[in-house]
């Protein structure tokens, strides 16, 4: 499929299923960590997805690549990474399965309703008012920092569109752990599953990647580390294979 | 000094500054989990400890070698481990530095005061009424089930013993990890250093390391994970370590 690209932008080879992304490098590229949270997350087949600001779609589209789920719907504020997912979902024939929605996170249950989805993903802007410069891009800023919508706001409107049963996958940074977990029981999303990223062994954790179940009891099983880096510029075998999954 | 070791007792090696410890292998015996605690806890010069729950004193006796505290008190609900630990502090001719009190830990602020530490330190029962069968041989089964006290009430007590700013640490199961964030956050224990301890790297977490600071924000750390063993019956260096580690 032809596919007109705007000024700034570029076609980037998402290296899964012949998969490509539009992204603007002026405003945000999806990073690792949108790629470790679709390999963490867990989509069963015929399951109905939502993805919390979903920026220029790249967890819909990995997932939607990597699993047998049945329909993945991704809600951005922006219009601008909106218009780019929606684009990019067309470039790689995915308009059937993948929707995007242009809107608010705070909204999100009034839009779709209650506990109208299986799975619920989220790579949230990580700082809050407490530490980080904000960027002076504002598409940027929006994607990093708490201006728009904060962690509990993501948490809420997480718990009140899952069914009950329905899990809630995250990836955050380690300094909001201690809130992360509070939130999570308080909304009656039960931690179950952790997984720390170190960027070495011998490093304190950069990441972490969770999964919730709504309703479920917080009985919390820490895996093994995923390590990132073996030396400089060299990944782990593991990270490696992410970059290589399929279905 | 001369000891009178009672039946079933025996006295072992702490391998620590010479210390030795009276145990009785049918009641109770510390195990990884105290050493690692000792380890993870940092205690200043001049500063005042109180372990929660302490046993046979395993957790003052190795503070005590391992650092400049100034004083150091077990409290214990079990009277044969509190007169076992009071003999071991003894042998090792510590009076002067460590206190052993029998008492319940529910009423430890009632006993000590509001306030009244620096640094508390736990390793309490890690199982709840929902898992676990209980231990028939009630001593074990009161150190590892909350039959006595609770989580709650541990860190409900941590809190109130502590002087703002002051340093609980605490080893758990991480299956009650997303609890015990929630319980630390309740009562303004900001946590913010954790370290999961993994039996071998390409396996779950079986322990987590917590320091929460009184008063505190909830701004987490969480430090490289602690790998117990490179191959079966072969512990890491850093464990091998940790058995001889001296002021």
């Amino acid at each position: 499929m032809k596919i007109s690209l705007k000024e700034g932008e570029r076609l980037d080879d998402l290296q899964c299923m012949g998969y490509f992304i539009i992204q603007n490098k002026e405003k945000f590229c999806f990073g690792m960590d949108a790629v470790l949270l679709s390999a963490f997350a867990q989509v069963k087949e015929g399951e109905v997805l939502l993805d919390l600001g979903t920026g220029t779609g790249v967890i819909p589209l990995l997932l939607e690549a990597k699993t047998k789920g049945k329909s993945f719907v991704g809600l951005e504020i922006q219009e601008e990474s909106a218009d780019m997912a929606a684009r990019s979902i067309a470039y790689n024939n995915c308009q059937d399965k993948i929707k995007i929605l242009c809107g608010d996170i705070k909204e999100a249950v009034k839009i779709f309703g209650r506990a109208s989805f299986d799975v619920v993903t989220s790579n949230p802007p990580y700082m809050n008012e407490n530490h980080g410069l904000q960027n002076p891009s504002l598409p940027k800023a929006i994607a990093r920092h708490e201006i728009l919508c904060t962690l509990e706001d993501v948490i809420a409107q997480a718990a009140g569109l899952l069914r009950s049963g329905g899990r809630f996958y995250m990836i955050h940074r380690p300094r909001r752990f201690a809130e992360i977990m509070s939130l999570l029981c308080q909304y009656h999303l039960g931690p179950k599953r952790i997984r720390m990223v170190h960027p070495y062994l011998n490093k304190e954790a950069n990441m972490v990647l969770i999964e919730a179940v709504r309703g479920g009891n917080p009985m919390v099983k820490v895996e093994r580390p995923l390590i990132l880096y073996q030396e400089p510029n060299r990944y782990t075998k593991e990270v490696l294979d992410l970059y290589g999954g399929s279905k």
